[in-house]
């Protein structure tokens, strides 16, 4: 079928939307009309930086309607509502373990450009266009795995919920799959981002005592705040270790450090609690740790977590329902764009102006 | 009472063994007769890099027979044979919930001078030394508080049993208490001293699949391979990641690192499989690392541990019944030195030449 | 010194206040002017089935103000507001693994009627008095031992907190520090007297999705609602079992057993989906229970929890911040007495009209 | 196509030898060519209780050869060795996070006689023959889903292999799985059968200091000691309970219990130290228990446990790597047998005579 897809079709150049093909869905996949689709840090990395191979579709965050199901699919039928996420390989001994978003074919997968079965279901005439996160969902369809497609519930906005599938379940994901706080104890999150105020929101699910959100801009700050921050500090006006390290009454049992800056990410190894759990979520390049006095002198440790170390299929049902009930207010961060305004979207997402950019595709 | 004590005069200058005073013991204090003590790096460390005032006894594997009680004392009786290890307040959070080596006073009480109650045991006419990890074994006699005391079964050799109180119990328990190994998985330690093939012996305990052994001293490595290493691999001669991954089929589920080598602490990041944990444990200086690439991409955690994470009179007395079955056998690693050989017993230490020196007392 | 205290001269007699005489604090005990104490399940187990040797005083949920330290106590002072718990050796391994309320002396020194010296503090005439819980806190005073007497904050009402010391610990802990509700959970707690009711406060913090609560009384079922119970059902009015599986589409993930009836553990473990846990609280009597269908064939658990797992220095003064941030509202459960009412508050405990009765002694 | 299958025609008759059809494989099925097949208990119930619809072929611990692969099977070739396992569904909450033995459709899919998709492969002229667990391995060939075939060491005999399926999977995995044992804890195990000598062995593994292996035949108790148990005792004999305490300070830290027995189950729970946790997996009936004496009143837990909560394709050919190392001996549990010797198979397993019979079908 003929579809509309924005098309990257080489490093670094703007979106264009273009009329593609896309191809019928094969065993176990489904055709998805795409409702929003969210737009993400990732998106930028692999339009800018190369790490899929050109020309592609990107979007990994998309929700929509089955609109056709392929042979065997058994657990979704056409007319569902879906959120679309990471594709995994499901055979691995992580996927088999409830661990699928550090698959051993994660890479692969998601990065490769290519389908579960190797081939691709979208084409440019005779050009084949690479997929993304087993999605694109940047065109008005996609194709995609029923492995890594949600079905959700049909009483909320569709529109809103694509960053489920990626941005909102990384934050999300890493408060309440990964560090699970114990009872009474503290947490700083440090970039209020995206992922950031996801990571908040969960804490506050998760009845930690102190919640710390740590940005330097004021208006990120105030929403962290109404969204269950107990104590916010802008990096740029006060010294943050000191004041968490006093409020804390020794530092904070757990930090998110969604940033990727270096500087940040030492700040919050230093303002963790002897025994404490720093999540690294954020890309941060190489950097100077001292080990002994930041890590290991005091029992410290550093956990990488992707995706939020979430079954899509188990979590982001679980995440609508707190928003149904009013206590995951994740459309705060939304702003949405139509989608031929995809490339002020992502211009406003590098710009802070947005938190996260939706696109509206139907 | 007047004792034979190994004295630290001033930073980096070499043990005097010269009659010093020792205090009889206060409230929950006892006094040990010390048989015999280990000579661990940190000793080391407080001789030449001023971590604690001077002058100082330092020591802090001593084991040994209570000689006297101080008042209230109820867990220990005269004649107990005891090893002692770190000092910890027992009151805070961290003590009060099972992990003492991260205790909110842990730098005060084993590396401030002073016992709990903030005075000496130990004097030269009228200067005091300092006490080192409460207890300050390199010396005839000394005084500590029940807390740090272990009672030991007294159908071992007691004077084996000293490097318990710390650098068995770091390798040992980091396995056995922090990173608990899952069934069927593997386990790579870098570095083969006596922490390291602590770690080896551990695993196997544990029932580890595959134990690789990394160092660059073929003696070392042969005593890992006769401890339990199932792969050993020689830095210097092999790709040591290459070998890992291939051997592991991805790399390892764990990783002990006890070197402190910024590039082998590298290596050990990438060894490992996704979702793969890696304990640190060795002194490591600032280093650069690829925080994105050989932590977070791939779901991967650094964990500082310190002395094993272990709970000194629970863990001991367990490790020294699997040695009596033949389970623990870390008496090979053991040399002995007489008491005024302990300058030579560091300089064999500094350069490889003894695993683990114990300088024996009585 | 001369106090006044609710003696129970033998087994299943009335409390009469009578002048008896309280020694000093001994090493590591302080002197505590009681200013309220709860009444308990188990002051009336014991007051009439001879658990513990009369006479007697008994108390367990007692709070005051300390007025005397004896030697060696370093964690408290002069003043300092406080809450007594049980008593526990601290020298055990479950002691000294985070694990008191499982301590290998956990009956002799709660029961046995001595201190942890073997003597006792109270005495009528030439009568000893047993001690219970190492405070019997139906005096206006007591001494006990540091280990078990909690520093609190001093902003809070001090006459509401002694039930923190075990009935509402003992709610609160089951969720909070044994069961653990992973996220998006649901949790069935089954009566709700004093300690159901904490656990339903524990479960509405710890962010469980459903919270069914299960009585027979009308008026603490809206108590349980205003708590934070998602559901409410009447067991006397509704099939409990299937309205639970219904709502939560097979079953809770959790439950909390809190009222010891034969026919509602059944139903407890009946309600539970696959893998599902049932927390027992309850006095249970010998009963009939279906190993294989009820347990086994879907893999579910029954937990014995005693005090909420609680380590009460660590877990009480959290619940303190949690009550103060209007989280954990267990004031609603309270109803004052005057000491001398004590009779009466029993009764009014027994017969429902009190869910948790705290008598006033200063 | 045409195969030999013992078919089960009616409630508690023998079995018959007899030829059946066979259907090919559907998608995501494959045909495999049984080489052999143990026999376990709850063949023999499904032979007499009537807990799967007759006629059926029974037979759920399958090895064997895969000859023919059906569309989209990814995960296995022709030629492969596999084990076969319990049937699940792949898509529920508890599969999706690691647990398929507590499947939502765990009895449909193992008890239902019918494969995933509702449809039978087995036929005698016009009857419809159930299948069992997925698999009916009492048979030549049988098809089954790729899900629950578990493709196995080529260099290991794989006749041995079938009851790594099930019943020796369900002792090795409580123990490696789901009580995973602390370092250094005792372990009592009642009932030397096939589940309880795995749990024996599985404890060795763990570094279990202390194993107890309870029993009545003496002939199973020296097998419990040849394969690791610390301790034997026979139940006839001596006083289980008292020994147990004593020669384990106060109690085991873990029991499994696969007898069934009631006066069993109870002496497992007394034998128990506090916090002390007892895995069930023996068929139990209606029993009575003294909750609160037994359970509660030192926090111990009943753990139900089916198929040793484990993922098949993960946990099996871990289990043939240590078979390999020698670590995993279960070869000497098992008694092979001719096909035709099925009836005598039964009769010995269900007389003691045969711990794990194994018939050979090729
Ligand atoms: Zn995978
Ligand atoms: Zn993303
Ligand atoms: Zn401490
Ligand atoms: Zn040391
Ligand atoms: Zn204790
Ligand atoms: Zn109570
Ligand atoms: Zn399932
Ligand atoms: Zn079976």
């Amino acid at each position: 079928m003929k579809i509309q897809a924005a098309v990257t079709p080489a490093q670094g150049e703007d979106f264009t939307i273009e009329k593609v093909t896309l191809a019928p869905p094969k065993l176990n996949e489904v055709l998805v009309r795409v409702v929003a689709t969210g737009v993400c840090h990732t998106d930028a990395v692999a339009r800018d930086l190369g790490i899929s191979p050109y020309p592609i579709v990107l979007g990994h965050e998309g929700s929509g309607i089955v609109e056709q199901i392929g042979e065997n699919v058994t657990s979704l039928e056409v007319g569902d509502h879906v959120v679309m996420s990471f594709a995994h390989c499901g055979q691995c001994e992580n996927c088999l373990t409830g661990h699928p978003t550090v698959c051993s074919r994660f890479n692969e997968l998601n990065f490769g450009g290519r389908m579960e079965d190797g081939t691709c279901r979208l084409h440019q005439g005779d050009t084949e266009l690479s997929t993304f996160f087993g999605q694109s969902s940047f065109g008005t369809h996609v194709v995609a795995h029923e492995r890594n497609v949600v079905k959700v519930d049909k009483d909320v906005d569709l529109a809103l919920l694509g960053p489920l599938g990626c941005g909102i379940q990384t934050g999300a994901g890493t408060v309440l799959n990964r560090l699970k706080p114990a009872f009474g104890t503290s947490i700083a999150v440090y970039g209020c981002g995206a992922v950031g105020l996801s990571a908040i929101m969960a804490a506050k699910i998760a009845g930690c005592q102190q919640i710390f959100a740590i940005d330097v801009h004021e208006s990120r700050l105030q929403l962290a705040g109404e969204l269950g921050a107990t104590h916010v500090l802008n990096g740029k006006e006060v010294d943050v270790v000191k004041e968490i390290k006093e409020a804390s009454m020794g530092g904070t049992h757990y930090a998110v450090e969604s940033t990727g800056v270096p500087p940040v990410v030492r700040q919050c190894l230093h303002a963790l609690r002897p025994l404490g759990q720093a999540a690294i979520v954020g890309v941060t390049p190489e950097m100077n740790i001292d080990v002994h006095n930041d890590l290991m002198a005091e029992g410290k440790s550093m956990i990488g977590v992707i995706e939020g170390d979430s079954v899509p299929r188990v979590f982001i049902p679980k995440l609508v329902e707190f928003f149904k009930a009013g206590k995951f207010p994740f459309d705060k961060l939304v702003k949405f764009y139509r989608f031929d305004q995809i490339n002020q979207a992502f211009e406003d997402s590098a710009n802070g102006i947005a938190v996260k950019p939706v696109l509206r595709l139907a």
